[in-house]
Order: structure tokens, then sequence, then C-alpha cells
């Protein structure tokens, strides 16, 4: 990757905020531009227990993509995958809502064994990201409990409760986060938003309600990226009015937000310098109020994934020229 | 099945004693003989804690073995298995040393589960029983937790570790039970054994010392087999001064035992009326001061299985009408 246009040379890091599948894919066109100077700090507040063992979802996603281990076809879980174990499962009368592949098993056991030993997140996630074969840096958002619960006309749901067995029907009339009282940053996480050779933040295209706040509702994370000298760019799940993929336009019409990228920047203020928008929105561009890239924000494929990763990073040059005194280009986000 | 030569009618029930692979083939063709009149009292000594998971190998081979799921060819373990979640854990650098199948992990998981909520060892495994299809009855020796232990040059050895880790090659200078003082047997276990309808207690051919010792080490078994007023029939292990299969006759050796028929009985002496020997043994019949059936013990498909246990059923309701005055033919195995 050129870096010319910057105040620093392109060598720095770029930490992003990752939640399951939609930010896993930019996390991969990252990674692919990035190498080790890449960090993933990751929701963990999906997390549950299931069958007596420690699920981490997003967690989980983001490794199984960043190694190239995940069925990109299905769009969750890993490639080559079988189901023997939950075929057997049904037959002893165990739960099955939550489906879990033969081979993600072999995760969720190692990692339950683990923190029954007390390892914590962190460790356990950079031993098993190591051992996969994923280039960047995977950090737990917290080694705390934290739970995103979803309250609905039918109580208060765990989040995969509302996800996964509840297929995200019943209406949602807020979304808390449990246990944020205690949930620290941990060293490693504070450090990497404190890095002097920081270049970029960007808050990836997850739901920003149930994936990245969360992340934001750790104690010391918001906080860092206010304080980070380097730039916090997001890239809005929104294209034309409507999310890709999973809940992001059902919550928020359920929530009494209008699903445009005002109400993303809206979201994000205070933390963003800057928005990356589909090139469907390229119109809304100048009444955002914040720096904005326009760029082709649907991912389906490795090339398209690489490519929008290469716009994000040379719109946080650009935005770091800026603040040198240069000029910049808004509302362009081809080339650098 | 006919039965015209015992005090009873032959529609009594039968307890077996078992342990794992050997003691299993035994039970299969009881159960083709008995359908719900045959009660399993199976070894619960060998279970370990592994990955997490509660495994109850001896339980789960029996549970395997009677609902026609286990793998006939293998020896041990489910048909039809797959072992993607063993290749996936060790790529995630899980202990390995232990082949868990993905068909059988469910088992594992589901029990973990339940035993963890509070459920009794007893209730998960009539449950289970139950849901594979298993006619008898299945019970566990204890709910409490009894462990069979290896003491061998190398130090204190948990069962499993001396049998799957270090595949029996340690020469065992000991066998004890830890637990056994708080190891008390279960009230099904006693009420199956005080049973009016008793016809016959089977000690499966399985290892005398680490998988019926075990059972007969927990509070009330023996004697529960004392006390009844069915004849108590063993199998021997042995053939033609072999084991069959797995480590009895190395560990006998190492015990200071001789590997003969004469050996088992001084070693159920008290407990047994009788003995069931190998034809290759029929020479020893005569002097082994205990009630002696020749049969051809070894069982390599169904109906090996099926005709063993016919003899062996055959054997108790000849002992109970000598018991009834009546004269039986001792040392001759076929048919009634």
């Amino acid at each position: 990757m050129s870096d010319d246009s910057g105040k620093r040379d392109g060598a720095g890091r770029v930490v992003a905020l990752c939640g399951g599948v939609g930010g896993a894919k930019l996390a991969l066109g990252l990674q692919a531009n990035l190498g080790v100077r890449l960090t993933v700090i990751v929701n963990m507040a999906d997390d549950f227990n299931h069958l007596g063992l420690h699920i981490s979802p997003d967690l989980d996603t983001v490794l199984y993509t960043l190694s190239g281990l995940n069925d990109t076809a299905r769009g969750w879980g890993r490639a080559g995958e079988t189901w023997n174990f939950m075929a057997a499962l049904q037959q002893v009368g165990g739960d099955t809502w939550f489906q879990l592949g033969d081979r993600d098993l072999a995760l969720h056991v190692e990692r339950t064994r683990r923190r029954a030993l007390g390892e914590t997140p962190t460790t356990i996630a950079a031993d098993i990201a190591k051992r996969l074969g994923v280039t960047a840096r995977i950090l737990p958002a917290t080694d705390a409990d934290l739970r995103t619960m979803v309250t609905t006309p039918e109580g208060e749901l765990e989040f995969q409760r509302y996800f996964v067995a509840r297929r995200c029907e019943p209406t949602v009339k807020r979304i808390h986060f449990e246990g944020r009282e205690n949930a620290m940053a941990t060293d490693d996480v504070r450090q990497a938003l404190a890095a002097d050779d920081l270049e970029l933040i960007v808050i990836c295209p997850s739901n920003p309600y149930l994936s990245i706040d969360p992340i934001l509702a750790v104690r010391g994370i918001a906080d860092g990226l206010r304080a980070a000298r380097a730039p916090v760019v997001a890239v809005s799940p929104i294209i034309g009015g409507e999310a890709v993929k999973g809940p992001t336009r059902k919550i928020m019409d359920e929530l009494g937000l209008a699903p445009t990228n005002a109400e993303i920047v809206a979201h994000y203020r205070g933390l963003i310098d800057g928005l990356v928008i589909d090139r469907a929105d390229g119109a809304e561009a100048a009444s955002l109020g914040t720096e904005v890239c326009v760029a082709a924000t649907l991912m389906t494929d490795l090339p398209s994934k690489i490519r929008l990763a290469e716009q994000v990073l040379a719109f946080g040059r650009r935005i770091r020229g800026a603040r040198a005194g240069e000029t910049i280009a808004v509302a362009s986000g081809d080339g650098a």
C-alpha cells in the first residue's frame, strides 16, 4: 500500500472495532492491506453460555474470517463443516436451537476449558488466532462479563436468544448492556488505542446498536477513541436506506430512528472524524456535517473487501493530511 | 426362550454386572433374550473429566452397544462416527489423547450439562437409554464419585490415563478405588438386587480387577449379591490362559496371579454360585470347586452373543433347579 498523502509514512498501526459477519468482512479487507499492523477489537457482549460451553459468536466469526476458515457461502461458521454432533444431540434430547458444527465446537470446548483454568479471554483469543494463522492482532473488547440484553414485549432476552432463537422477531424496545459498570477495557485495548504509531481507528459496518455500542460501552474505549491522536472513521452499515443484512434497519425503525446516514453520524457524534457511505447515498454527503468518503460499501467478494479497506485507509490518510494543513477532497472516496 | 428346568417360570428378572466392551457384548446377548427383564449395573469408576466434560466410557459403551449404535468393526464408539471435532481441536492446540467422535461428543456435552443442573447419573442414564431405544434397564452402580486408580512405577494414574493415554503399558502394582468410602449403591441398584422376581445375577466377562471390582467396591452391591435369593454366575474372561482383549492377562501377571479360571473362582469366592468357562478350558471344570458351565465364550457376532447368553440363562435355571432338589448336570453348558 502506498501512502503519499498523509502525515505519517503509512507504516503505522490501524485499530478496527468489529462485531460479527459484516464487520469481519471489512476486517478481512483491512488485514489484506495491513497484515500485522491491524488490531481488531471485537465485541464480546453477545457471548453466552450454552450447553455448559462459553460461546463467543462475534469473536469466532472474526477468527474464522481472518483465518480464511469461514464458510462464505453460508455466511457464518466454518467451511467444510459437519453437523453430526447436532444430530446426536437431538437424539439424546439436547437443546438444539443454536447450531454448533462439529469443527466449530472444538473452539467452544477448548475456550471453556481454558477459561475454567483462569485464563483470560484475551490470552485465549491471542493463542487461538496464532494457531489458526490469523495475521492481525485480535483483542476482545473486555475480559469482563458483559451481556447485550434486548428488552422486548416478551421480556428481557439475551442477545443470542433474540438473534438466533427468536430470529430478531420481537420488537426491540431497548438495548442495554448487563455488567457494563464492571466491564473495563483490557490493558491491551487501552494500549492499542493510545499507541504512538496509531494511524487510524475504523468502526466497521457492524450493527451500531448491537455490535458497536457494546464495544463502546466498555469503560475506557469511547474515551480512548476521543483521546486518540489518530482519526476515527466509521463505515456506515446503511445502503440506500436499508441495512445489507441483519436486523439493523428493523431495530432503527423500532427505536424510532430514521434509517439514514445522518442518523449514523448522530449516533457516533463526538467519536468519529468521518463517515464512509455508499455510492447509492452519495447525494447525502454534503449534508452530513462530517468528513465523508463515498465508496462501494457492499462487500460481496474478497476484492471488494480489499478495495473498500483501501478506500477507508486512504480516507484516514486524507483526514490526517488535512489535520496537517493540507487540502483534502471530501466526498470523494476513490484513490489517494 | 423356553424355561422348563428351573424353579421359576422364566419370566423373572436378570441383573448383569458389566464393564465396557467385553461385558457389553454379553449384555447385548442377554438383552436379546430378556428384553425389559434385563437390568445392567454398569461400572462408573472409569469416569473422568476431560476438556471440562464428564465422560462415562463404560456406561456409554453399554448404551451404544445395547442400542445398536456401536461400531462393531472398530470395537468402540459409535458407528458412522466422524472426527472433525478432534481435527479442529488439534488445530487450536487442544488435548487430543482421548478420541472423541463428533456424535459421541453429544452424549458427553449433554450429560455434563445435566449433571451441572444436579441431575443424578441414574436419571440421566435412564433418560438417554430410553431416547436411544435401549430395551434393558441401565443402572449406574453408584451416583457418587468413584475412581479407579492404578498404582504404577510412574505414580498413581487415573484409569483412562493408564488405559488410553498410557495404553496399559505401565506395570500395575496396585488397583484401588478412590472415593469408595462414600460410594453407595443407588436405591435402584439395591432394589434390583433384592427384587422378589430376580432369577439370576450375571457377572459379565469384563476385567475382574478394573471393571467388576469397582462395581463390587460400591457399598451395598457385594452384600446385595450375597443376600440375593437368585444364583450369581460369572462368565470367565479367560480363554485358554489368555484374555480375549484388553489388559486382563497382563494385569494378572503383574499382580502375581495365574491367568486361570481357578484364579477367577478364587477372586469371586463367596460371591458366585457358578462360573461359565470356555470349551478350551473344559478340562479344568471338575477341579474348580464351583458349579461350572462349559460354553463357547468368544463372542464374535450377534448370534454368538445370543447363544452364550442363552447358555448363561440355562446355567442359572439349572442352579435354581438344583437348589430346588433337582439334579443338574455340571460341566455341561449346552441346552436346557
